[in-house]
């Protein structure tokens, strides 16, 4: 750490603790982050920094997986929770907010993304689970932050009250993205097509927990999965299944079609593939032929062109089956994830930073094994000639990602701001 | 007609309306009518009938298409409507009542059915719609009385307070019972197999409206179709699709060739069948390999040999795919028609009877075109040697059954009370 | 019967069953019949009819079904047996011959059809069938008269030879059409389009057997089937399956597709359809992706508009199963019959003249439960203002048709004979 | 090369050609080489050595992919070509011959394995093929051999001469064994479960070919793939598909909706897995509903958990397949093929003697990505204590195996045979 930048540990640590609990008792899932958007947006307002919103940070066209009817509730909700007025006609329906610290001085632009989503699970009731017994649970039912989100916002808010602190210490310019909806890659395309990180040199980014341990930071994990996510919906024609079986365009037999075939997509030469069915919707009455079906599902490849190959034999299929029983197709991209590949300087500059900053074990290598839409900011950044970095800050859990009884190692947040720091000091006197 | 029986049939006419009105405001749909079972077990006590629940009149593991988590909702809220709770306790949880007015005279068991239940539709809010503008509209949303059980009910109880008070006048036995459950052909088997209607020499039920103008008496309606209706219930082994998609056992999968297959049930030689799978319902996550899968469907036949092919093949069918794919098959009956064949010497004595009831015009034969669970009723009838008869009321409609439009021709309860009052008193002195 | 024609029945009685005979020991299947048609050809020539060939009686381009490897080979068969050469030039490829008796004096246009083709059926090798023991049996393996079409052929040689003798009591124009390719009703439609009936006052056809006893003439037979026959053939890439499964577009699965979704075709509620996939020849290698699959079916509705509803999906989904696995689909019709209805004049003349024909009883109506491209010619005779009848001439059998112990009672030729004959001499001076 | 065994080179790599020469002309594919066989015996059995039939080498119950009405052909064909009547009463229907040298002295036992199968392919009639230009194409249309076991034969027999030449330099036991139907890996597992190669301390094994260039041995070829193939026989019932379809248990549809359901066996977590249907055939008639379908298809894993995994879902599939519809199933396997691990000393060993044995280049691991049956053999000698090794012997080849052009550069015989003495001779002095 250089000594450009100056840390009370104690009080930093304890703030990032408070937020955290703030941010764990009001989830909101995918592009619903309203309330989350508008405290987020009240603190660095308040710190100081300059506030982007919507269209600014999110290219409205790319938005994937986004719900109206839930959206509504959402804001709705978030205006009963108390969120700002003013935030909320900036965001104009988007949630997220990026914000910057321009110092004025010549330098490096540095950018650092955080997610701010919690997933749709219901929290445990269990009293040994500490956000219960400690009083800071999820508000609302059926959603809560299972995926330690709430300590990523928490980490991007400390790093941005730290460089308030220090602002004439820093040169070159801050951007800090608190990035929506990152479950089920729904937004990354769109933060990257915004072109808001078009002028970044350096991009990090973290995900605490994923089995890795208290204490040991991740410098370039692998193997992020490449996947589509998709809905498929078909439209028919009613009519009574007694009377005229015939007149009617049956949407649920379209989608049985279209299942059983998508599942029997050939195996590929060259590596992994998958595809899953997880939902399927049809039909109202017993005694109707179906007018509407929907499918909710996913392809997967370990590399972009095997998630591809089956992504198109999923639209072929699709599309055939349609025709095939005279239905009407609409397939809504609902999340994609591209491959992530880390910048080899800044690994060996985290690899450098990571004991200094709290960590008392530095790993290289892990395998990843899921998706993240990271992947498309961090592609954004290197087409435009920026360096870009994905790791891991290791926390013991209570139970795995997306668990009902999931909670983490809330020691463990300070070292990530630490690290963030010494990488924006290291890098604004020693460019990589 | 015999001079036994006295009627004014102004204030019959007026109070008929009145129950009619009352029972349309308190719908409840199949095997949750505890409010209204509780009223009519009122006003049948009050006039002095001998009543039976429960049990005695459902053959409580024949019961089709009951749905626990509904019907203790159903308990509640008719609890809330003022239900009487004696009643509620002799239901014991099974809708629906039976009374009897014993004359201590020789002659013959009469019983007449009546059935009660609502079904699952929106009732119309334009003020056009004269529930909504008389204000007797449904007050439980998403359920109104659309087929007409209200006047059934209305005409049952017309027929019991017009026997009571020429109770003198009676000889043998009379049996009415308030059948809950018809739609959907729930609960017909359940009352045969009590063995409530075995001693019975003549038994009348009949239907409103069913596209037969005000004023025509139809005595011998054709055609009614035999029908199963049937849920599947697959269950699987949930796995992560990216991680290990052979850890799972897909429900869905299962369901979705059962479907296909199911649909390709062979044609039969001996003339009409059907096949429909109406709803389906699978899966939670995207990601998951679903666990669990739901089928609605439903067979038909144009006689009961045809139905019974097409169900076994739908058993046959689903089964093997359950076991294709590795999954548990639950098949749950939720309905069952068979045909319905009048006595002949009963469509002669209501065809004798109509135009002193006041009706208008009388035909013998017009096509049915659906199912009945009469039909289990009259075949019970009929095998212990008894007669049964199911007509048909005309009504001019506002709309057709089971639109949330569907309104009836008040008007033409009473010509059917005094058709069956007619009919009792004839028979008491004439037997066929 | 007019006084106009003599026969010496006996010789005419045996000269049927050597006709017969001989042809039975020569059969020729579909599109084959060079040998038969030869022989034809020369007996009528001889009898000095004007013969028109090929084009003249057959438009090309609405042939369905024709293997020209089996055309090929059938020829040179035909050769061998002894078929004459001019004839076969003049045939060009195409088998039957019509023949043309002008009397030259004025009259009506009176024409017979007689059907010519074999079956591909193994006849009996069993001591007691009687072209067995007679000497007379198939002299080609797998391909014999089984339906009785050599006794169709040797009772319109009957009719040209008695027609020829009685030449100056003629008046009007005689035309005799010996028609290839009835078996999958593949010629009719070519037939009826040559134009080659267009000129018909009266058009005479029959089939012997078909469940008539011996004696019994039925004169209207009721309810011929609508059909369609098609090959689909799907044409995809071969791959190694075990190298690079991804890499092939397969064929067979396309087809397997396509089977279980035809037999789904929803029913309809007018009425009976039928559809039936009789063969699926696919693939070579165990370990290769099949490039090529064949499926052989058909699609039955007891009306043309039923029929036509089953063979539009049959096409929708074929196609749809062919884009969904990537391959190309030919769809090659093979046979085809509309509906036939008799005119009721003829039926009454038949049914006058036939107890003075030999035959000891008259049926008028019979159901017919199968399919005739005679149809086709019915139609068209129809269309262009003539009038036309088919009806059955009785005949005991040894065993059902297409069976290979099948066999006829050649008694019964005679019969038929003497009703065209009485027929036409019939309508030369009584118009009806 | 120890001094004790010496061969006159340029007589046996003549020798060698003209052996290989003779065995392509008569080509026999698996399990009808019964002139195969009876030539090979009469060779060995005039070198002296002792002669072991039928069930001493292969386990009879144990055969897979073998079609008796083939074999009936064969044999037949075999005596028309001139095998020995002793030989075929030896052989009692089952080809192929193990020969055993017993030097009467202590010594190891070495096995050496040669397969003598040709395969169903049409040998290319281009006048550049070299079998056609010098006169020893295959004399029996549609087999040829394609994949260089004519070859492996004459290397056998160039081995058994050079070895009954030099009988009393040699000590303990040589076995030679002249394996049949390794195509399609039928034979293997019989082989090793007739124990006849129980007591062999040393077995040797090799493919000419295998894209390895002329001059090259590779001495550890890996990954052997796991394989399954079998054969699905569905025996439904017949009925007209137009008159009663109802009647049918229709085989075709039953063995679609198993190629559907097999193409969709989920992929597996731990690696490749394959699944192939390579040929369907069903059916007679096109109005018939079919009784009969018959499926070939084969699995493939990387290892033998997912083969299994793979081929029990076959079964599970196609059991149920059958269930549905109402049919009955016959699994015939056809083949099996498991891992194959050469042991490392003999590995080195071969290392060691291949430039002295005539080869120029010694390579030791080369990807297989095939199947063999030899895998058999190797795990049964080496549950036994043995050791064995399975090598790659180089040739230029015409044109790919199993292709009409292939050919081998015969050349590349001479090697293998010395190679395979130079093994014999060292392990007889120094065991490894």
């Amino acid at each position: 750490m250089t000594e450009t930048i100056t840390i009370d540990e104690n009080a930093l640590g304890q703030r990032l603790i408070n937020h955290r609990r703030e941010f764990h008792r009001y989830p909101e899932s995918a592009w619903c982050e309203f309330f989350t958007t508008s405290r987020i947006a009240g603190l660095l307002q308040s710190l100081g920094y300059e506030l982007h919103f919507s269209d600014a940070i999110i290219h409205r066209d790319t938005i994937m997986g986004r719900d109206e009817a839930e959206v509504a509730v959402a804001r709705e909700r978030a205006m009963g929770w108390g969120a700002d007025a003013n935030f909320m006609a900036e965001m104009d329906g988007i949630t997220g907010v990026g914000a910057v610290l321009d110092t004025g001085r010549p330098g490096p632009v540095v950018a650092l993304r955080f997610d701010i989503d919690a997933v749709e699970v219901r929290e445990s009731q269990e009293d040994a689970h500490r956000p219960r017994f400690l009083g800071f649970a999820s508000l609302q039912p059926g959603v809560t932050h299972a995926c330690g989100h709430d300590a990523h916002t928490a980490i991007g808010l400390g790093v941005a009250e730290t460089l308030a602190a220090n602002r004439d210490a820093l040169c070159g310019k801050i951007k800090l993205l608190f990035q929506p909806a990152e479950e089920g890659c729904r937004a990354g395309k769109a933060v990257a097509q915004s072109g808001w990180l078009d002028d970044v040199d350096y991009l990090f980014a973290a995900h605490i927990g994923m089995n890795v341990p208290s204490g040991t930071l991740v410098c370039d994990p692998q193997h992020f999965l490449c996947s589509s996510k998709f809905d498929l919906h078909f439209s028919g024609k009613a009519a009574h299944a007694g009377i005229e079986p015939n007149a009617g365009c049956n949407a649920l037999a379209a989608a049985c079609t279209a299942v059983t075939q998508m599942l029997a997509i050939p195996r590929h030469r060259d590596g992994m593939t998958r595809v899953n069915v997880g939902q399927f919707h049809a039909g109202n009455g017993r005694n109707v032929i179906p007018a509407k079906a929907v499918l909710m599902g996913e392809t997967r490849g370990e590399n972009r062109t095997l998630n591809s190959y089956m992504y198109q034999q999923v639209e072929q299929i699709a599309r055939a089956a349609a025709q095939m029983h005279g239905v009407a197709l609409e397939i809504k991209t609902q999340g994609e994830a591209i491959g992530l590949e880390n910048d080899p300087t800044l690994v060996e500059l985290l690899a450098q930073l990571g004991l200094n900053s709290g960590f008392s074990q530095i790993v290289l290598e892990k395998d990843f094994g899921a998706s993240e839409d990271a992947g498309y900011l961090v592609e954004r950044v290197q087409a435009k000639g920026g360096k870009a970095i994905y790791c891991l800050i290791g926390s013991d859990l209570a139970a795995g990602h997306h668990s009902g009884d999931f909670d983490i190692d809330e020691s463990r947040m300070l070292p990530a701001v630490k690290l963030f720091l010494n990488a924006i000091s290291e890098l604004q006197t020693h460019p990589v």
